[in-house]
This record gives C-alpha cells, structure tokens and sequence, in this order.
C-alpha cells in the first residue's frame, strides 16, 4: 500500500513569503520577455538599442506570465511539503515561460552546461529562443521537465492522468489553458477521474487558465457565468477553487492558499483510500486560475488596449526595431519587473528570487519522471514458447490470433502485478478485440458506480476502457512518457481518430532521440484489429486500412508496420514490440478465426527477416528462377494467397512459383529510407527483378508502390489490396469486391506471366466461372461459397 | 425576421393516444428485432422454423428500442406542433430501428418501391438488412431521413448544430448515446449552444440517452450521481428533463411530456429572441432518458441476464438457428410485440400504429432537409476580375493570396446576407489566416458575454471560430448535409484532427452520389494555410503536410487536391470549389506575401488545364525535346523552382529547360484512376518520356511517385519535398533543410542530365557554396541571405 503525501494545512504565506515569490514571477516574466526579444544586453546594463533587438520576433507572451504565476506557486508547494511532482504546460506555445524558470531553477544550466546561470547563459538563453539553430518556441522535447509540447492543443489532461498513474507519489499539476478547453479531447478528458485510483495512482491538479482570449477571439469558458462554469467543473466530478485577479500581490495571497487547500484535499482523500479503505470517488479538487493574458506586459500600444486583451497573443510590441516609441516602450516594460533587484551584477539570480525553488530532482525542470527513460524498467516477457500454438503441417488448424496474444499479454500483466508499469488501454474493445484473458491478471480501472452484474470492472485494475480514442492514446502516451510500458488495441479504421495524436508523438520521439539526456522510453504500440476485412457487423463505415500510409510518411527511425500472418507471428511480433524504446510500432493482426501457417521457431525466424520465401508454399525445384512471385502481407491477404497458390499447383503444376510474404513493411523501403529497408540485393534476392510479382496487401494498394518504386523489378510489380469498395457483406465477398480473391489473384498470374494467357485460358475461365459462382450464392444464401468456407491449404 | 414557432403547451396525453404510441413503438420494435433475425416469415403466421433464420445473425439490438421511443415521441410532437424536423441518431448502428420506423411511415416504400408496405416488402425489409447485397446495418446514406451514419461515433451533436444553423423552422432533435459521450468530439460539442442564433437559427434538441453501456462496459454518464450529470448538464448551459423507467406505459407518458416541455419552452426562447429581441444566451432544454439497454428484448439467456445489460448490445440470441431453446426464446420474444394487433393479414400497419406518424414532407423519412441537396441553391459568386491582381510581368509583384481571396469571400458572405446560406468555419484562425475581410460581411457567431474590447462578435454573426477543429468538421457537414454552403479554413497541420471525420464524409458522398434520390449537395471546402513551409513561430509541431496524402487514399470520384500557386490562381480554383457539388475540395494556399506569377486569364487558363508548362519561365526554343523538366506543385516550391530556373538561365544558358506548375494534383494520376487523372500521351507530353524530372513539391515526396508511378518516365522523376526536417527557423532555412531549395534543385539538374556533371562543375560548386553561404549567414544573423531575401523573377 502506497504512502499517502503529507498533509500540511499551512499557514498563510507571510509578507516576506509573498515578497520572494513575487520576486520569482518577475524574474520568469523578465526572461521570459526577453526570450522574445533581445539578442544581447540582457540585463539592460545599458539603454535598449536597436541592434539588441531580435531581427525576427517571435514567440507567444501572452500565456506567459500566467504560466509563470503557476510555476512560482507549484516550486512553493513542492519545497513545502517535499513533493515529487511534474507539470504538464497545455499551452505549450507559452516556451519561453518554462525555459525561464528551468533557467532560475539551474536545471536549464545542468541539461545545457554552455547555457551558464549567469548574464552570459541569460543572454545565450534569450537569443537562441526561436531563432535558427536555438531552441523551438514550444515546450518541446528540448525543454527540461517537458513530458508535452503543447502546439497542438486538446491532449493535456489526458497527459497529466496517463503520467499520474501507478505514480503513487507523484503529484501531476496540469494547466489548461482556455483556449485548450474548447477542445474536443481536452473536453472528453475531464471525465478521466472516473478511472484515477486513488491508492495505486498520484494525483492530477487541473489548473484551468482563464486568460479570456485564444487567437483572436474570447475563449467560451471565460464568457459564460461563474456559476455556470462552477457547475460544469463539479459535474465532471471536481470541487472547484477559484482564483482571480490582476493585482500581482492579491493574487499571489490567493493562488498560494489555492495551492495549500487542493493540496490538503489531495492528501486527505489519499490518505482516506489508502488508510481507511475508502472506496467512494474523490471530489479532486480543480484550480480556477482568472488572470489578464499578457497581464503585466503593454497596456496599450499604438492606442489600443493590448495587456488583458488577445492583442497580446504573441508579440505584443511588434516594431521594437524600427519604431523608436515600441523600443522605448519595450524598455519599460522590461525594466517594469526591476532586473536590478533579481539578478546580480553576473546576472546570476539573488537569493529571493530562488527562496522559492525546491532542491535537486524536485525542481520541475530536473524531475525524472519527465525524464521516463530514467525510470523504465524491462518487461518481464514470458517465453512465447507456453504460448504458441502447436503446428505441424500449415494451414491445417485455425487460431484467433489476439486470443493466443491475450494470454501472453495476462501473463505480462500478472508478472506486472506488483511493479504495476504495464497497462492496457482501448475504445471498450478488449474483450472485442478477443484479449479477454487478460482479465483474469487485472480488472478495468474505474472508480464510478459498480452493478452486480457487471464484470471485470476493479478500483485497482490496469485495463482501461473507455470510448474515447484520444483518452486511450493520451493516457498511454503519459504514461510511457514517464517511464511504463502499454498497448493500445483498437479497431482498424477508428485509429485515424488519433492521427494527429500520434503525429505529435512520432515528433516528440523523433527529436527526443537526438538528445543524449533523453533516456529512452518504451515504444508506443498499437494493435490494430477488427480490421478491414473483418466489419461483418458494421460495413463501410469501419473499413480504413489507411493508419499504416499516416504513419510510413513519419521520421522513419521512429515507425515500424507489422503484419504476422497468423498467431505464432504475432506472438513474434508483439514481443519484440513490447521489447522495443521509441518507436511507434502498429501491428495489425485479426480477431477471427485464421490458418497458423508457422510454427513458433519458424515465425520467430520469419519475423527476424521481416520478409521471406515460404518455399513449402510455392512449386520453385531451386534449378531456375520462379516465373511468378506471389507476394503477401496482412492476414487476410495470405489466406488468399495461400489459396491461389493452391490452386495453381492444381491446375498449373509446372509453373514454378515462389510465395514471399511480408511481415514487417519498412522491408520493403531501400535501406537508405528506413533502418529496416533491405539493401537491393536482398530485395531482387527475394522478388527477382524481372519476373511478375502479384502482391496481396492488406491496406491500399498503391502504399506498396510507393514504398517498393526504386526496385529494378517495380515495373513488374502488380498490387492488390483494399480500394473502399465496402458494405456490410461476408469475410469473402469482401475481398472480391476488391480483387483481392484467390481466383483473381491467379487470373492475374495468368494474365501477366509470359505467354501463359494462351496455355491457360481454361484455367482463366475456370476462375471467373468460380466468382460467377460466387456472386449468385450469396445472393441466394449470404453467405460464402461451401468450397470457400471449407478450403483448407492441405484439402 | 423568421417566425417562432406554434407553441403548444398541450394537454397530458390520453390514454387512448398512449396506447396508440405504444402501439408504434411495439411495431418498431418488432421489426428492428424481426431485420436482425428474419428471412422469412415476417409476420411469424406460421411457428418460427431454423429455415425463417438467416445464416449470419449481424446488427445491433441493445439501443433499438430507445431509438423506437424516441421516433415514436417525435413523430406525436411533429404531427401536433405541425414541425418541420430532422433528427440525428447518434447511435447509427442502431440501423434496424430507424429503417423500422420509415417503413412503417411510408417513407421507405416512397424512395424504395421494392419494398411495399405489406407482408411482402417486410420481409424484403427483414432480409436485406446486413445481407450481401442488402443494405447496410447502419443509418447509412441508403437510409430515408438521415445525414449522420453514426458508425464512428462522436460527431452527432455537432451535425445537430450545423443542420440547425440558418433553418430558423427547424427542430433538430439528436440522440446521443451515453457511448458516445464519452468521446472527445461530442464531449467538446455541447457547447456549441453559445454560437446558436434563437433569431435566425433553428433549434437543437439533445436527447441523451442513458441505456447504461457500450459493447462490454458501463458508460460514465450512467454511473455518476445524477446531481453530478445534472449539473454536467447546466454547466453546459442546457436545463434538463429527466425521463427514466422501463415501464413502458409510464415512460410513455413521462417521455410525452418531457418533449411537450422542451418545445414549450424552445418556442418561447425563439418567441422571445424573436418578438421580444430578448438577447440573453437561452438555457435550452436537454431531455436525459435512461432506459435499459435491449429493453423489451430477452430478460435472460442461458442463465445469464441481458436484458438491461452489455449483453444485449448485438445480437442476444446468438444460436438461434441450432438451437431450438434460443428459437423457441427469439418467437417468444416476438409474440410477445403481439404483431397481430399491430399488422393486418396483408401486413400493413394497422391505423393505431399510424396515428402518431406526420404527413408528406414532415415524417422523419421523407424530409427534404436530410436530402439536402434537394434545398441547395448555386452561391453567387461575383466575377474574379473584380478581385484579381494586376499581373504584367510575372514574378515581380508580392501579394498574400487568402487576403485576396479574402475579399471575395466577403463578397460572397455580403451577397448571401439574406439568403443565409454560406458559412465559413474555422478554429479561431480566420484573422491568422488572413481572411479578415470577411468580417466587414459578416461577425462571429456568438451568444456567450461581450465586452467592450471584443471585435467582429455579432450574435446573427456566419462566421464560426471555436477552438475545435471536430467542432468546425461537425458543423459544415451538417450545414452542407442540410443544403447550404461552406469553406473551412485551417492551419495544415491540425486539420489531420478531423482525418477520420472527412474519412466518414467522404464515405457518405461516395455512397449518396450512387443513390439516385439523393440529390447532390455542395462540397466541403477545405483551405489549408499557415501551411508546413511558413510555421515561423511554432516550428516542428504545427509542421505536416499529410492530409493531402490522406484524402488521396479516399475514392476518386470525391476527392480533389490543389495547390494554386499564387493569388490568381487561388481565386480560380476557390470559385471552382465554391460550384462545385459532392467533392471534398483540399486546397493548400500561403498566406505570406507571395510572388504573382499569372493574370487572372492566365489562371482560369492554367486552373482549367489542372498542369501545364510555363513557356516564359523556361528555355526551350521549341526546336527540340527539353533537357530537363523542372515541375512544381504549391507556392513555396514554385518559387524555389523558378528561383532555379533563372538561376539555370543565368548561369547554363543554353541548358533546354522545361518549367510545369501542376495545381491540380489528381491530374498525376492515371486516367483510369482519377476522373481527373490525365491519360499518358497528356502526362508524356508535359513531363517527356525520357529526359530528367526534377519535381519540387510542396509534401511528401514520395505522394508524387505513388501517383505518377504508372508513367513511361517515372524513372527519372526526381522528387524533392517536405521529409520531416523541421523547426522553428526562417523560410529560406525550411527549404534548405528539406533539400528544396533553389541551389539544390540546380545541383539536381546539373546531377541528372547526361553529361552535366563533367560541364557544370563550377556551377555545382557555386550553388553549394550558396548553400555554405547560407548557413554561416543564419547562424550569425538568424535571417536570410539577402540575395535570397531580395530575389524576383526580373532581377
């Protein structure tokens, strides 16, 4: 049972208290203006000219000084009680606040040692920020104590409970920015407190920043009645406590008893689960924050109202360079927080500006748990060898292979029992997604009302369902960010809800790969089942097999395609998935019932290879080269292309043809692409340069040819694959719809090896009498041909 | 000034009308359960045999009965209010039950004639649905009276708000699952009741409703307290009506009134606003219906309840065709609807059944505002020439193409003042997206508080900014759906937060453009800006060109990508979309000052043509086959193309080079591919057979080969693009970084024409030293070189 924090109903802040944290806003607003601005004087030891001025001027200060009011009060909090704690930025764009106070805290100087804590690292500080070869403008992966980068907005709660939980001890403080609040995601996450475990998991302290403006408009939450907002924080479960004001002291006075009162209710309420067993959910407490954007910038420039307004977006004084009065205004303002007095003569901070700050990994730019690859621990991965299927011959028994994944993924969660750093999360698809055995390692988290008749659901669990993609995604991406490990299983085509999710992390990935004290952290996996051939309950608006096209146009040391033709490789597959640091790995792998074609050592080899010959499936004798390949990737696809091949040795038994089927797409990039590409060699090796290839590909047809073009033997390469003819039909009648069947798979044999059109025009016939056939059965009966449905590859 | 409409603060309901509700709904009931079960024997006249089964049992029953209700309760609010409404089912794969109620109105047989209204169209009703070549298990376009599939969940009320818009008669009811709400979208949707106009918009009903799961879950509506949802509910700014039972008699009567309440006070809020000019934001009604999910249907199977559970969320009986206890169980079940009271012999429902069903255009089925390309009229699109600039010689003159395209679309925003049927969406990025102008047309929608400080907020405001990309997606789909028109603007990045909602768009106009009675409507127009080249502020994150790749995988027959590549030829291609009717139009435009390259002839010319050769830009002299093709596709790799043209006219001058500008990116595609897609001897004729391509493009590079790769010369095309370098850094750095840039592309020309190498070296080698140039200059700096910065076409 996890400690409870400890509680410390403090006393108010003294004068001298409020004093010294004020002097620490000031000194982040101070940085955090100059970020924007200056390229050298830092200190304005002398009067601002033109040339310390940036030549572009960029940045956003208006989220600024209100992220720096939080970060100030959060140090205090920390210091005070002794708190392991992270802060998610939502508006991530508001950079230069967090780079500011990682600088005054020294963590910026111990990532960075050139940035020095003095006038000389202030002054590389402010000029790097946004300009090229520096330092991005968001909270990106450079930003010590970053876990988001905050540009696209709509994912920080989901962030801030994904990092809380199985962190008992961490306390995950989350702003929200207003703007940010109008978004769906953010929207659906504030329901997440329905499955936050108050004994196994920290806490999240939503502070919702009413700044007033977005862009160019008024932010929804800031124009409707307090009252009205009021009951919509206590209708998604919270107790609000609200914050408001533009004089900087009386604001300090309250956000430092704000802090201490969600502080003390936290506590209580983990204390209350933890010591006493309570099991009723938590009112967590919600910070209402309510301060002018851009609050102690220009209150005017150029005659119109700019500190409190969306005026001060980004730049409030934009011709600093050219326009005399901006400079002088821009002086002022920046002599306005009094340098003199927060930094001395090196420019290093003084001491009140630091009273504030807690010690070593405390300080929010120095936590680890922003650092999760400091924290991950390996997965104990069971032998897949208790959990293949036995195969003698191929294609003989039929498995589901994300129920055999199921039980090695219970195996993992009981093995995880007491270290709890591996959950799964999905859309309310697991038992769907046939990984049910897992239940019977770990519940689903939830914490709301519970039924008798209800089943698996647990206070405790690590399964969480919930019916929201970007809750699922958000929620893994925090929690691996801080060091775990997770699989999200999700229906094929409804992953695109998360397109723009994952595109983030791929980028987060990416850049955090290039920075030596980035440890690593367990790569994001994705299941993709109930694919598109599958939808026989739901048609054509759960048909998209486009996810693996979105995620092959991202940086290529980050992604990996995974198609295991069966259960054994899926198996493979999943563990070294599960193995694997920063990448963004997507399996995609059938629920129903599919042929094992390799045993467990075969599919571990075949895995190894990414792509290989199955010579017990083709008719090459090894003198000649094959006249046709038939090439195969994705489950369906290789039951088709079983079926065909089978049909040729029937019909065509002196065709020499070779099956190659693909596990790993990113084979079939050149080497130079993509860390898994094969070099040419390997590929002519494996589908000659000069012969037809018929490929069956699970997803659209043409991402073969956009990855396979530079090949010798592109031009000889035909696709099939999935090109939305969808509905609501049978698993075959799917794939005639798309060409993708057995018997047109062999009429394109025909039609495109060498002068077989003439010597096997009654075969030919004999394929379009079969989908004939086809046609007027199912018309008839709905279902699929009995000579289909019985095929078997050994019949 | 629209008129509010009748109220009705009816009387209670008799008896003799329950009964007749009642009737309907068992009627309903009957046939959802009798479509997921029944070949044969419709109207079970004979005892129910395995044969009467189909094969394959598919469909969703567990929200059946609550969608029954809610029809029910409309149509006796429809017909006594005499509404004209439409309603949204949320729960769209309760498919069964919206086709049961258009049956019994009539409807059905009207669009499907086929299907009669009589015990022979029954059974063709229950037998085609989920069958092959049957209709679809969802409210798919094939379904009377829907524009909302509902198979992807979370969009339903942000359809709701978009039909409602600008149909001041209109009552849009919309059933939301307690599923659905759990997801992002519909989370973030509820408040768009602060940009709903009492004045000029309609009304939108919310039903939700709490059957208290999904597939094998509790839903987290169903299992808070209900103060908690109740003050959800408020702080949504909606007052709410709670329904609950399973009585049917008693829910009969409590859902009878709850609705009289809603339309009561709907039409005194419309009054008010109206009559009165009242002008306080309305508390509109919500009705909360919590009804046991698969009610009516089987209490307990096998020893396990359903009835009220997760358990009945498909099929409850799954055996029934082999096991004669489920047969048994599935007749008993539909007896006990008592179909003899509610057929008559011949099968047609009997007058009680009817007495609550509206007349013509008015029942649910059969109105027009759900085929709204019935209502849609042509925009009035005022003459380009009135917005064109002046172009005289090419490459000389700067302007910001969406702020020229911007005073056109304020024209078309004056000119529909009346009309009200044109409205332009966009996440607060309007002015950011420099399309400012627009707002001396029209303001912003919004009902929320006002201050002095705001500007362009106006309460009958067309132009719609909310912070959520689902939101602007939602609402112009419904508003096209229902007849009208639109363009959605959005930074290109983020617009993959909706790539599954267009996926589920593009699904709908691909399968209602082959329905004969759906009458085409107006595209949906997407302008991408603030695009991957020109992120200045925000660097790497708001940097991903991909959506063009997304739609391009989506059928042929709607999808259109451009990418004009300057002013004029944006104001072409945006008319072009503005006319045009079923496509999703994407068109990727700079807001940044950019080079005017063509006279408005010249860009209707080139728009017209899709591709084609600018002769002035090159050096071809006509006498023989150019030496090398340098092609273009979007604004910035134009000007780096022409950049490198004149840079090869400089410096190579008898080099033959050819310049293509493609604005119309399908033309790549083979002909039989894209309806666009030009045939090979067009294609061979721009871009030769044989000779170096060199193809800046303005995404991914490898898009360009997935679409040309057909081509006789697509082994000498070249392509450069966006490869996921970015940052936050200048213009000229961006293009560098991603290899497109003027040098390079010279360096590329002089790599691949034969013989080349050996007679450009000094050229290579001064080109390279621009780039070294370049780096050394930005690094001290932090801009562009100036021979960059200062560059045009005439220099």
């Amino acid at each position: 049972m996890p400690e409870a924090p400890r509680q410390d109903s403090s006393t108010q802040p003294t004068d001298e208290e409020l004093r010294a944290l004020d002097a620490h806003w000031r000194a982040a607003n101070y940085l955090a203006a100059g970020q924007i601005y200056l390229l050298a004087n830092p200190l304005l030891t002398e009067p601002l000219r033109p040339e310390h001025i940036k030549p572009r001027l960029l940045g956003h200060w208006g989220t600024s000084p209100g992220l720096n009011l939080v970060h100030t009060h959060l140090n205090r909090v920390i210091k005070n009680r002794a708190l392991d704690a992270l802060c998610i930025w939502g508006p991530g764009h508001g950079g230069p606040s967090v780079l500011a106070n990682s600088w005054l805290e020294g963590s910026y100087s111990e990532t960075y040692p050139d940035v020095t804590r003095d006038a000389q690292g202030m002054e590389l500080l402010m000029r790097q920020f946004s300009f090229p070869g520096g330092v991005p403008s968001h909270v990106a992966p450079e930003v010590p104590g970053s876990i988001h980068e905050g540009g696209e907005l709509g994912y920080s709660l989901a962030h801030a409970y994904g990092a809380a939980l199985d962190h008992p001890g961490l306390l995950v403080a989350c702003v929200i920015g207003d703007g940010e609040a109008e978004t769906g995601p953010l929207a659906g996450s504030w329901h997440a407190n329905k499955f936050l475990d108050p004994v196994h998991d920290g806490a999240v302290l939503p502070i919702l920043h009413l700044n007033g403006y977005k862009i160019a408009n008024p932010t929804v939450l800031s124009r409707i009645p307090e009252p009205e907002l009021d009951a919509l924080l206590r209708g998604y479960g919270h107790e609000p406590i609200h914050v408001s004001g533009d004089d900087p002291a009386a604001v300090h006075r309250a956000m430092a008893q704000a802090m201490d009162t969600a502080l003390d209710r936290i506590a209580e309420a983990q204390r209350a689960a933890r010591e006493e067993g309570v099991t009723e959910r938590p009112h967590w407490p919600v910070i209402v924050l309510r301060t002018p954007k851009g609050w102690t910038g220009p209150a005017e420039v150029d005659g119109e109202p700019v500190e409190g307004t969306w005026r001060s977006h980004q730049v409030p004084l934009a011709g600093v360079r050219d326009n005399p009065d901006h400079l002088r205004q821009l002086e002022a303002w920046l002599r306005s927080y009094r340098p003199e007095a927060l930094f001395d003569a090196e420019g290093r901070p003084v001491a009140d500006v630091l009273a504030c700050v807690p010690e070593g990994g405390r300080r929010l730019g120095a936590t680890p748990y922003a650092n999760g690859g400091l924290l991950v621990r390996d997965l104990p991965i069971p032998s897949l060898d208790d959990f293949a299927v036995p195969v003698d011959k191929p294609g003989t028994t039929v498995h589901e292979p994300t129920r055999v994944l199921g039980d090695l993924l219970a195996q993992v969660m009981r093995d995880t029992a007491d270290r709890r750093d591996f959950r799964l999360v999905g859309p309310d698809e697991t038992a769907s997604n046939r990984l049910q055995a897992v239940f019977d390692a770990s519940g689903k988290a939830w914490q709301a009302e519970t039924l008798d008749v209800d089943e698996h659901l647990d206070r405790h669990g690590r399964v969480m369902e919930v019916l929201s993609e970007h809750l699922c995604q958000g929620w893994l991406e925090g929690y691996l960010l801080t060091g775990r490990h997770g699989l999200f299983s999700c229906y094929e085509a409804f992953v695109h809800i998360v397109d723009s999710m994952v595109n983030q992390h791929i980028k987060w990935l990416r850049t955090s790969r290039r920075l030596p004290w980035r440890a690593p952290i367990a790569s994001l996996n994705y299941l993709l089942t109930s694919h598109v051939w599958r939808q026989d309950h739901n048609g054509f608006s759960h048909q998209d097999p486009g996810f693996v096209d979105h995620v092959l146009n991202k940086s290529p040391e980050v992604v990996r395609v995974y198609l295991p033709p069966d259960a054994n490789t899926l198996l493979s597959v999943a563990d070294h998935a599960l193995r694997s640091r920063d990448y963004v790995n997507v399996v995609v792998a059938g629920k129903q019932p599919c042929f094992d074609w390799l045993s467990m050592d075969e599919a571990r080899a075949h895995c190894a290879r990414g792509a290989g010959i199955w010579e017990w499936a083709g008719t090459e004798d090894g003198s000649r080269a094959p006249d046709v390949v038939l090439a195969c990737a994705g489950d369906v696809p290789t039951q088709e292309t079983l079926a065909a091949a089978h049909l040729l040795r029937r019909h065509l038994p002196d065709l020499s043809v070779r099956v190659v089927n693909v596990v790993d797409l990113a084979r079939l990039l050149p080497r130079e692409e993509h860390p898994h590409g094969m070099n040419d060699f390997e590929y002519d090796g494996l589908f000659t340069t000069d012969k037809p290839v018929i490929f069956a590909y699970h997803g659209y047809p043409w991402l073969i040819h956009r990855l396979a073009y530079r090949r010798a033997g592109h031009q000889h390469l035909h696709v099939r694959g999935y090109k939305e003819a969808g509905t609501t039909t049978t698993p075959f009648d799917m794939v005639v719809r798309n060409d993708l069947d057995r018997y047109r798979l062999v009429m394109d044999v025909i039609d495109r090896v060498p002068g077989l059109a003439v010597r096997a025009t009654a075969v030919r016939q004999r394929m379009a009498d079969a989908r004939t056939r086809h046609h007027a059965w199912i018309r008839e009966h709905g279902t699929d041909l009995p000579e289909v449905a019985e095929w078997n590859w050994n019949a």
